[in-house]
């Protein structure tokens, strides 16, 4: 079996992606992480058509990131406030992966905007690839195909497809 | 200074998605990373338009992510391999965190197609937030501008902003 066989709705990336593999959601999804609740300040910060945002918000509404709640400020209209959801905090992991690798190979040159710190030692945080027994698993991965896999003309998924180099 | 104040391009996640924050150029780093190599390979695969399938390419050669290598099959005309240099390779991180997060929260009924595990000890692996000390800094974040902060307004930059939850 190659991993090219490997039917793409099988895929869990290629499934994430139809959710959320697009620049202006994943910039909404940055500004959740960083606080940022109602559309008007998304539209400000990203300077995206209201439409497009409009589009984005519900589309994560829809997939279950992100929660919509009524707020009312005094003498104004109800409007809705946008919070990530646990899936949607969960999706942490690949924003921060983002951007450690801009700090790395994209740095402006007066040095980040931002930088994440731990808040129990202040010591600054980035992603690694660790296994279950708690190895840093680095680039030394093995790809199997797992349970889902269904390979055209296979008679059932064979081991170590070692490609991820 | 609130987050928002910060300008997008001085974001290291916004200049990063620039770059990659587009569907099929997220899948064509997926199968990168799963060793496809030549452009019928990525196109059937993928079901992508050839002219998409292209510039998507372009683009990842271009940003310095992915080499073009010649190679020839007897008989036939010299071809381009493509490959990821060690800026695409880091992004590994991103694409296991898409994965890990697609095989929890949409999993295929008959489970995953592909299992990512450690070379040495066999166990499966994920990403994980962890600081420079090596705690697992999970959600325990703390948001700081960084020496390229620019808040409109601002004389400069302020300590801990707490926003990541």
């Amino acid at each position: 079996m190659e991993w090219v066989d490997v039917p793409n709705d099988a895929c869990s990336t290629w499934r994430t992606l139809q959710l959320i593999g697009d620049r202006w959601t994943m910039l909404v999804l940055r500004d959740l992480f960083n606080g940022v609740r109602r559309f008007d300040d998304f539209q400000r910060h990203l300077g995206v058509a209201r439409d497009v945002l409009t589009r984005r918000l519900s589309g994560l509404v829809d997939a279950g990131l992100v929660s919509r709640e009524p707020y009312r400020e005094q003498g104004q209209r109800a409007r809705h406030e946008y919070r990530l959801t646990k899936a949607g905090k969960d999706l942490r992991p690949v924003l921060v992966a983002l951007m450690e690798w801009g700090d790395r190979w994209l740095p402006a040159e007066a040095g980040p905007a931002l930088v994440l710190s731990h808040q129990d030692c202040g010591e600054p945080v980035g992603v690694k690839i660790v296994c279950r027994a708690g190895h840093d698993a680095g680039r030394e991965l093995v790809m199997h195909p797992g349970p889902g896999a269904r390979a055209a003309g296979s008679a059932g998924p064979e081991p170590a497809v070692d490609a991820v180099s």
